[in-house]
């Protein structure tokens, strides 16, 4: 089946107790794309760069059967750039820099080859953009995953609602879950997050693993317990990635092969903190992905006897 | 087989978000004796209470199945007292008042009818009245499993220490194996706890789940996501007993058997918070403790195909 990402494809300077970086390559749309490639390789991107971001690095990216007509590039203009300063503990960062440029007035363009698409993932951008893409689709995919962030549920709550109205899946964090629904509970986030529109919920907690919602059923997977976390940047986009490359691969999103899917990004995104940037996923072999889903299963397994 | 259980049975009184109690019926060796019934009927209980203490809870907690010829009840004394404040969310508490009272200069004299116990739970306690329970046992139990807390860490990290390396199985918090370890990675905290005597180590994470780690094994036990924490109190002590009764019951202590304990003290501990103090320990049944451990099962279940 086929994938279509919209994300930003960006540069990023972090800063980790273990080190910090020059300018490097990051962005949602392109952890989504290198995730998602071990999986599906009939992806496609909409996403807008500068004309100072470096051929090489798309050239890379459509080697992963990522269709890049859609990802424009602005002459003249300079590609977004964040740069962030995470904590000692990796669970909260400061950000230092936001530059918008290219993506201040992205205008989601979709080329008519991307037309009937069969899955879709709107990684974090403006509500509004996000809305534009399923909008300008002429038929709707069979499933449409987002993920978001604090900061537009602080500037943009109702544009935001409108979306995720339209969605099916929603990916987010554990903090951003209880922001957007007011709840400590992420069980009754839940409730009040899937009554705004999405059908199927991912909290991902982080070190403490991942929960997945839909109708009276969830699933709790584990996280992988790591040595040290060396930079947890795009960990989240890599998830979600992981996640949709699955379920586009597979053509199945019953609620048994999302789980199956769930484990598939937690297992990418175990894999993304180990290295700055995109470094580790550039790396990794399909092999060395299934050893670590191996050790998932091990992690999460147990069998109660019927003695007990 | 016998499970021998130190622990306070003490008063507590508790205040939470959703209200406050009076005096009730609280500590460490009861929780732990209660949650062990539902599995082993062959407890015993070393603790020391004042005349305040009402002989109707000591009759019921007898009525489990618990020896309580080693609970010491000192005339003209009064029994230990705990109060305290839950914050928000429930992850943190304010300890109002503390009066030893009784466990001032507890002495924790075996009884000749405990000795050949088979397994031994050191509630949380002084480290070194934990030791001369140790010490005072003609034979070593086959696994000998401690609780222990920041208290200790912080005035008597040496006794502590020696306590360590007397036993088999610690379980804590992730909060206290960090201090313990002076390491933030949990991964890294278990490897130096674990070289500090404990071959088995049980990390609690609250809402979290709770990890397994020996030798070079991990096992990530989910915690069940409820609607709301109503009272934590005594939560930690319920897991521990679970964990400990299913073991003795079974003879069985396999890492794959110790994987169960940890699932039965999960499930055991997820009904302690339903209600105030050992309320909800005294109304439910088998079934419903079966019923739970089956919704653990489904929460944790996934299949990875091999087409992957």
């Amino acid at each position: 089946m086929s994938l279509l990402t919209v994300g930003s494809v960006a540069f990023d300077a972090i800063e980790t107790p273990f080190g910090k970086t020059d300018k490097i390559i990051g962005g949602a749309g392109t952890y989504i794309a290198l995730a998602a490639s071990f999986y599906e390789n009939n992806q496609k991107i909409v996403s807008v760069v500068g004309e100072d971001f470096p051929q090489e690095m798309i050239d890379l990216i459509a080697s992963k059967g990522v269709d890049v007509t859609g990802l424009q590039i602005k002459k003249g203009e300079k590609t977004f750039f964040w740069s962030g300063k995470y904590h000692n503990d990796m669970n909260s960062r400061d950000t230092l820099v936001t530059e918008l440029n290219v993506l201040g007035d992205f205008d989601p363009i979709i080329p008519d080859s991307y037309q009937n698409s069969d899955y879709l993932l709107l990684g974090n951008l403006s509500p509004q953009v996000q809305r534009q893409v399923i909008e300008r689709l002429e038929k709707r995919p069979k499933l449409i995953a987002m993920d978001t962030m604090n900061f537009w549920m602080d500037i943009a709550m109702d544009e935001l609602k409108k979306t995720l109205a339209m969605v099916d899946v929603l990916i987010i964090n554990d903090e951003e879950a209880r922001q957007l629904s007011k709840e400590y509970s992420l069980v009754k986030a839940s409730k009040v997050i899937r009554d705004m529109g999405p059908k199927y919920l991912i909290i991902k907690k982080g070190e403490h693993g991942a929960l997945l919602f839909h109708a009276n059923r969830v699933f709790f997977a584990p996280a992988l317990p790591l040595d040290d976390v060396f930079d947890p940047t795009g960990a989240g986009d890599t998830f979600a990635g992981g996640f949709m490359g699955y379920i586009a691969s597979t053509d199945d999103f019953s609620f048994e092969n999302m789980k199956r899917g769930v484990i598939v990004g937690s297992a990418l995104a175990s894999f993304c903190v180990e290295k700055f940037g995109t470094d580790r996923l550039l790396e990794i072999t399909k092999e060395n992905i299934n050893e670590r889903i191996e050790r998932f299963v091990q992690l999460a397994d147990f069998d109660m006897l019927q003695t007990i």
